[in-house]
Parts: structure tokens; C-alpha cells; sequence
């Protein structure tokens, strides 16, 4: 068995943008939208073009400028978003409409006060209208999480038939466990019919801190295609965080599936889209948080300094953090201390060693971290002391 | 089949206190961990007491304060460190000591330069030693995540024939996807002498994104207790978050499993964390972050205002999250406009809200958010046009 491409979905300019707080201007969306072509996904969601002016305008831009990647618009199975945003796309060197309806009973019943039968037919009228402005139409069964999988599959065989390329699986309000979304995939799989011409996508949400997981879930029982976002942002919880999932790929070579992100970029990116959208990212972030590569209790970095590998499984430099760091705290051991040391110019015995360890943890109770200048003091007061003894 | 418990094993006063930026004083744990009590964990890991003086007060302050849950101290596989905890929790009503060693190749090679069958010994050995000094011993495989399962067994064997209580199962590098982790709890709970006296226990790093993924594979395959902390701090990208666990158990009845903790203090809670810890939770932060309820899409909150489920799985106030919010940006349609603007005692009729949506997205395109002052602003706008226009 040869390795399988997954395609990259990134949707950071629209399921990320709709967030409080995160609203793009043009110019930082045609910014971000140019780094993600280079950055090497493989379709960019540009927005929902019949939501606003501003929105129609940035997808218009970015179809122009995009040299790579598809460029996608959002929009619900209702006619003037299909137009709106086949008028948006026109520019796009390869664009593509992702239409769809909502099909888990809730959906029907408080959202659109429909019928199953009557969302299935709206679903294929939605992508045979969408299909007269572009080849390249994404249907989605928007809460498919929740649904119940064989009505799932009449949707989706109804929006095959009118010449969806693309079948999305949401799960738009995150309640899915991986094992119950890898079966739904699994499922669909095996009952749509025309499923083999067409790609599943995974589109999960994170409410219960899943998304990642569910994704994986998916691809790994035959879906090809993973919408995400840098730093996992989106909707409430947010979405699948590309990082994420890309990383996850890399470092499991036995699932034999790949894409074409290049993660050297994955580091700068998240800063960027931090940086644009004045979304913070936590320090505990997989990947690409501040601590994601830094040690600090005192077996971790006694590990980390004799053998990498012992406790990182990622290279740092590989998604492009400049080094892992070692960093003193009350928590860090004599190792860690004699290693920072010795960068700094000290080289102690071991004698020496266990009475400026000693007071290192005085001094490093007291305070969060220890500083390089702190050594020098506590360097200071050892010498003074030992001279003071000698 | 009725429903069984899983217990709530917290580590944030150690795992989580061991991270760049994160240490406390000992008055601000004792704060913590009186208030992980009354959460209704049922371990608290209260520290690493051979660590430093400060930490060893810390465990022994902990010990005599926490009314309800066991409290807990990290040791290596070594005679002082072991001793040390012991006499940190003399205090405790209900003591354990932590104990343990690395079992991975990488472990044994690297680190410990030792053998397979020397670190068999050890391991007994430290069991047998934390013993004569509390009853209750839990015993950690350190990188079991990359050990292999047969000489995983064997050390846990070890391990339970010397008094061990509870098998800790740590994925350290964050390093297994969910099958994986969950197969590896499966086989040792067929293939561990004793297994049947033992409860096992989930420890996940979330480096890949899959820690609370891993857990709840872990439990679905025969574990019974999850280490985590809150908002998922720990080192690097930190571990399971306690919150997200506990969510996933209450919104998945049928898996048959619960926990004692009190979902109503887990905002509260987080907020408390990282405000002691000065350890920011990112706004996309599943349960617990400052948009985990918010809607701001057009589509969503539609949806959100004719029911709440049609995009939330949870009822906020049942973590104590006062209420959902419907946020107004660019991406909001005309529904929660309406919504807001009748909250505000503006009632619209269809033909006046069509006029006003359109001014308001014109308003909204150049901002992130649009506040209540400014509904007042566009309405007072609406109505000297449509004045003038009379």
C-alpha cells in the first residue's frame, strides 16, 4: 500500500473569522490568504460572500490573487448565496462553491421547519444551481454529527447525484466521540451511492476538546479531506487545528497518509494569524504554544539533556521554533543547573555542584523562573561564601 | 450494565505547577487545592516534596487542609525521594505516594542507562519501600506511551506483586493516537498478574492535540481513573484538561461512566487557576474558554435563537457560564439583529429591519464587533432617514 494524500481545507478566514473579535480587514485576509497558498493547502475558504460587502470583496481579491490553491465561498442552499458567490469566485483560477443544509432533526425541525424529503430535494437543487457557475461543488450536512447516518446517506447520494465533488461531514456543535465519527465516515463510505467518484471532508468542532481526535477518526476510515484552521480558532471552542493535524500525520508514517503542508511554516503562520486577529494563543498549545517545546521540571530536562528524543518527539526546528528551551525553576534538578552552567561559562565539580544547587532552590522558590543574571548572583554568593569558608 | 465512576486524579498543583511561568507560593496552592476538594476530585496531586523546601511545605500545608480527596506526592524510583513524600503527607487523612521509573527503550537507554530486568527491580523496590510508609501507592511506567506492551506488563506485574493500588499509564511525549493508547490499556488489563485488585489510570500529554482524546480511550477500554489538570496546563502543551473529560462523560450517557465533580464550579475554577498562575486561557479553549458559548455567525445564531441545541451541546449555566452569548459582527444575519435590537426595545417590522440590516453591515464591515451603543447609533440613523424620506 502506497501513502494517500489528505487535502488541506483551511478555513481560517471564514469558520475563523466569524469569531468575536477576530473580523479581518481586506488587506489582512489577502495577507493571510497568500501565506496559506504558501504554506501549501490545498483549498482556502475565503469567506461567506453573500454575508457582507466587505466579505464579497475580500473572496473577489483573494480569487485574484491565490496562485495555488482553490479558493472556496461559503454558502446556505438558498439561490442568491450560490449567484453572489459564484460572482465573487469568478476571478479564482480554481474555484469552488460550498453549499449545503442543515439534515440532523433538530435542524429540520426548530431551524427550518422542514421535512426530511423536502431537504433532500433542497439539498440537490442547492448543488445543481451551484454546479452552473463552477465544476468544483463542496456539499455539507451541516449538524451531520447528530444525524441519524441512513438519512445521512440519502442526503449525501441526492447531492452526488447533482454533482458534488466534495461530501462535508460536520460536526458543527462538537459532540461526537473519534469512534462514533470514524464510523459515520465508515458508513458513508459504504452506503452513498456514486461515493467513490466524490471526497469525504471532516469539518469538527471542538466543544468537548475533540476535534483534532475526530478528524483523524475520519480520515482513518476513508475521508480525504480535513477542514481546520491555524490555532484551531472558529466558532465557540473553534475547529480542527491544522497544525495539528498535519504534525499527527508526519509522526505516524504507519497510517500511510500525507499532505502537502510545508511545517516549517506552521510556526510563523500561527504567529501571524495571532498577530492579525488579536487572538491569543495559550501557552499549552500543542505545537505552537510558547511552552510546546520549552522543559522545566528537573526529570524532564535531566532526560531532554542526555537524549532529545526522551521527551520530544518533535524537533522543534522541523515546524520552525528556533530551539527547545530549558528553562530553571524551583522544579529543575542539579543536571539542568550544571548544563546552564556550563553555557555560561561555569564549570562546576559535583562537590560544588550540590552547595550552589541548594541555594539555586532557595532563590528559586522565592520566584517563577530563573534568569540567566540570576545565575551570575547565585554564582556570586557561592564564591564569596566558599571564600568566606576557606 | 450499571454506570461505574471514574476517578478524578488532579495533577495542576504539580504537573501543571512544574511549567514555565506557573509556580506558585504556598498560600496560593493551599487556595487551590481547597478548592479542587470542594470540586470533588478525588486525588490531588499536591507536589514533587523532594523537589525544594518550598514544595515539600506545600505538600505538608496541603495534607492538613484538604477534607475529602487523597493527596498525593510525586517520587522518583529512589529511597530519599520516597521517604520524603512520606513524611510530607504524615498529615493526610488519605496519603499516596506516587512512585515510578521510565520503561521505554529510549528511558532505559538514555537516561537511566540500565537494562530491562534492572529497571523490573527498581520498580518493585520502590513500591515495596513507599509502602512501609502509606497503604496507598500508585506506581507510574514513565513514556509507557512507547513501551512495549509485553515489558509493560511485566513492570506493572512488578509492580501490583509489591502493593501497588494504582498503575499509572503515562502517554509522557504525547505521542499515541487514541486507538493506540486505548488497545495498550486493553492489553494490560488482560495481561497484568492482578490486574483485577488495580485500578488503572490514564496520565495524556497533549503535544499531538490528543490528550483528552486519549483519556477517554483509555476509560472506554478498562481504565478508571484520569490524571488532568485545569485548563490543561502541564508541561509543554500541557495534559488532559479536567473539564473537558468531565464534559464529555455528562453529554455521553451511554458509555456509563461518571465522575463526582461538581460541573457548576468549573468555569469558576478556571478562572481561578489562571489567575494565580498568570497562565492566559485562549478564547477558543473548549468548556472554558471566553468563546466557548458565543455565537457570531449569521447561520448560528439563527439557529441558536429559534433553539438552543441546534448549536449547543451544553447549557452554559450547568458549568456556571452565565449565559450563551449572541455576539453581533459582519457574519451576524438579520435574526440576531432583531433579537438584540427587541432586547433593546427596538421592535422592527420586516420591511424596517431589511433597511436597517443593510446600514448595520455597512457599520459592521469596518469593525470587529458591534456594541450595544452602537444598535442606538444605527437606529437613530434609520430613523432620521426614513424621516426624511417621509
Amino acid at each position: 500500500m502506497r501513502t494517500e494524500k489528505v487535502e488541506i481545507f483551511d478555513t481560517t478566514l471564514r469558520d475563523g473569522e466569524q469569531v468575536p473579535g477576530c473580523k479581518l480587514n481586506t488587506q489582512q485576509k489577502l495577507k493571510i490568504a497568500a501565506r496559506l497558498d504558501e504554506l501549501g493547502v490545498d483549498v482556502i475558504e475565503a469567506g461567506f460572500p453573500v454575508s457582507s460587502p466587505g466579505d464579497f470583496q475580500s473572496v473577489n481579491e483573494i480569487s485574484k490573487l491565490v496562485k495555488n490553491a482553490t479558493v472556496c465561498g461559503l454558502t446556505r442552499a438558498v439561490k442568491n448565496d450560490i449567484k453572489v458567490a459564484g460572482e465573487a469566485l469568478k476571478y479564482a483560477k480554481k474555484p469552488r462553491i460550498h453549499t449545503g443544509i442543515g439534515t440532523s432533526d433538530s435542524h429540520i425541525k426548530y431551524k427550518f421547519k422542514s421535512s426530511r424529503p423536502e431537504i433532500i430535494e433542497r439539498a440537490g437543487e442547492a448543488v445543481a444551481y451551484a454546479k452552473s457557475f463552477v465544476d468544483d461543488v463542496e456539499f455539507y450536512a451541516e449538524d451531520a454529527g447528530r444525524t441519524e447516518n441512513e438519512f445521512l446517506a440519502k442526503v449525501c447520494t441526492e447531492a452526488v447525484k447533482n454533482g458534488a465533488t466534495v461530501l462535508n461531514i460536520p460536526d458543527t456543535t462538537g459532540y461526537c466521540l473519534p469512534e462514533e465519527y470514524g464510523k459515520k465516515i465508515k458508513y458513508l463510505k459504504e452506503n452513498v451511492v456514486g461515493i467513490e467518484n466524490v471526497i469525504i471532508s471532516c469539518h469538527c468542532h471542538n466543544d468537548l476538546g475533540l476535534a483534532t481526535a475526530n478528524a483523524i477518526a475520519g480520515i482513518t476510515n476513508g475521508a480525504r479531506q480535513i477542514e481546520c484552521t491555524i490555532n484551531g480558532i472558529g466558532e465557540r471552542a473553534g475547529n480542527t487545528a491544522l497544525e495539528e493535524v498535519v504534525m499527527i500525520l508526519r509522526q505516524h508514517p504507519y497510517l500511510q497518509l500525507n499532505t502537502d503542508i510545508n511545517p516549517q511554516l506552521l510556526y510563523d503562520t500561527s504567529k501571524m494569524v495571532s498577530r492579525e486577529m488579536g487572538m491569543y494563543v495559550q501557552p499549552n498549545k500543542a505545537i505552537v504554544g510558547a511552552n510546546a517545546f520549552a522543559h522545566s521540571s528537573g526529570i524532564h530536562q535531566d532526560g531532554v539533556i542526555k537524549n532529545r528524543e526522551t521527551y520530544e518527539i518533535i524537533n522543534p526546528a522541523d515546524v520552525g521554533v528556533t530551539e527547545s528551551a530549558i528553562i530553571l525553576t524551583a522544579r529543575s534538578g542539579r543536571a539542568a543547573l550544571a548544563h546552564k552552567a556550563k553555557k555560561m561559562g561555569y564549570n562546576l565539580t559535583k562537590l560544588e555542584l550540590d552547595i550552589v544547587y541548594s541555594e539555586f532552590l532557595n532563590f528559586a522558590d522565592a520566584r517563577k523562573e530563573v534568569a540567566d543574571h540570576d545565575i551570575h548572583t547565585i554564582m556570586d554568593i557561592y564564591r564569596k561564601s566558599s571564600r568566606a569558608i576557606a
